[in-house]
């Protein structure tokens, strides 16, 4: 089952450095992880923000919220989540 | 070159039924033709909605522009062209 | 899995009385069936508008979207989906 | 008497973790005393985000603003409360 | 119990003017029955626009709904609703 | 002369409690009395929020301004104002 | 006392052109008396747009309200009130 | 030529009291000067906020920038620039 | 002088297509004299949408009102005007 | 390939003068070496605002997200994308 997902990332001013780097070293791990088993199927960099675009593919819900609310930097995203279905125009089959 | 697209289709109620039929029957055939060629990457429907997200592979914006402008049903729709690029932390060779 | 539906209806002031009533009559019975079934599990009317909150319990977004745009009044609707996931302070058992 | 609530929590990054976990603990159990005694009939976590959609039955409006008020962490929340009212098409009979 | 309630009347101009006329003759009527009744407690217009607040004394979300539904002008106008309460401040036996 | 004003109400989190306090207390005794003067005509708490509806009979603009500036949680205050005439189907003698 | 005014006029594309050409006039000297008499203080054009900001002097409200209902084009236009006060840092006698 | 200018102004809590005052004084005199000058043609309080609506009467868009941003308490405000040209009803010579 | 303008176009379904094909042939004569005059400095197409953004050079915010007005498909068009100026980073001689 | 860039600047109150200055400093420098490059084709100052709006000349969304991330100011700003493409209508040989 697919999902839409909008992430915002606005890190304090004031977070140390080195705590930042250690939290999107742990972000990209985190992520890469999920692309791989095929959870997190598709993420974009959106042009001059800090931001992506990404599409899931879970079994549920509740899936959902668990691996979005245990990305690293959770606590300093917004993030909006739209649910998908596959088009009846779609020719891919995966796009499903 | 990718490019995220929102598609919002809003047909006026008094188009006649034959014609609103033709002109999704021509979207459908654009659309496929696009999406076997590769410049239609993705098309999923959003849930509850008369709408889609999609994403475009093409060479420049000026190729995106006439691939949307010749939408059949481009006259009842509002687009929103997001430029996107690759993510540090994506894993996917084709998510470029 | 639930999905939180915000459903708002316009129904054109040119539409024969005749044809409204017998739209919101099919409206009623479909939306009873899907009650029974327990795929719709809440609704409930927002006071002063022509408009609900709904709640759908369904196995996959797909069905959420055949039931959605299966309602009889769903050319004059905007309808707004969100995901739900049981709530960790929840004690009732079936608002999973 | 039905309220819809839609609830956004915003945590400061300042306030000490200690605080935070306290607040949270009665927050717990302060909405698990109202949802046993019928007074908080239904909370959701809404998917990717720290908030909820929740639906109150109450005596008043006022009985209604007290609950809200004595919320433990109503101090770092945004509420939007709605009234509902018994839809004329629901099944449920404890939907009113 | 008080509702403070925001009506935007928006009459369409190919609607006669001896039905406008009607109209409007008999939301004043039904307005002025149920301001003598005491539960339409306060009604201003708003400065400039064809619109009024307002703030009804009402029983219970059901009877408001009922109240507004049958407003004359209902079909042609848009309402907001905010439950209100009794503001610790006020010196008002009847502002409750 | 009537207006009607929104006030939402937002103390920082770093306010000392005790100056808090103090100016609850002290807006709470200006309110009382400009009540009881007649000037400020209503106020009304609205329900889950840390906010506002009043009316306000004041002589002018200016004077309106006075008191609204002179309020002791001015600083922290959001204000919307919007001026009010008498409804043509009002009933109310005051309400003008 | 002084309030500024915003007008968006939208004259429906099926109004007949004799119909508007004589609104326009009516509007026209309508707005040159009220200017001469000195209520309509200012009046200039958005630059690009059908709309102009306004500033009337006026003894109420209710002569406000009044005076903008009364205008030729009010059934087409939008208008927004704002009451203004005179600045404590203005040297303009009249701009009170 | 003439721009009509919004300007909120949103000075920090933490800015010492003396500053401030300090800043007021300058922004005060800076205002008069400009206002004799004729630049500033006319400033008029927002009833209710901490915030003005002026007009400008400057020889280029260069002029007008140049006088905004020296404003002593620029970097504490939120302006919004509208071109205005003479309104073909005016009647006011010098609202051109 | 320089102003920044986003154009955005609506011509209704139901003009005929020799009126929509004659209006937009004048439109584009009228765009291209003021561009080869240098008026009209830049026009690009926003990718996806029927809009430009353009960059006009004219002596007067009343030039540019006129030039504005006056174009064929003015009554279908909304137009939003933005002021520049020179940026103190620019190394353009024109871009002034 | 053009898009049409919105840069809005926010710096923190509490960044010392000395590190403003060298960040301001080296966005010009970095600004001037695009402009002179060619990639930076447009930057105009909009009026009133610690803002601008740009146009750039880019071989890819990529070689654009560089570009603006690399912006020594770039934490403190927030930029909208668009991309344009050549108008119809355009006379001028680079605005392609």
């Amino acid at each position: 089952m697919l999902f839409h997902v909008r992430m915002d990332v606005r890190i304090p001013d004031d977070l140390p450095a080195a705590q930042t780097d250690e939290l999107k070293a742990r972000e990209k791990a985190y992520s890469q992880d999920l692309q791989r088993s095929g959870k997190w199927r598709h993420i974009w960099r959106i042009a001059g923000e800090y931001a992506n675009y990404s599409v899931f593919d879970v079994d549920s819900v509740e899936e959902l919220h668990q691996l979005l609310t245990g990305l690293p930097l959770f606590p300093y995203m917004q993030l909006a989540v739209t649910p998908l279905c596959r088009h009846p125009s779609s020719v891919r089959e995966d796009d499903r």
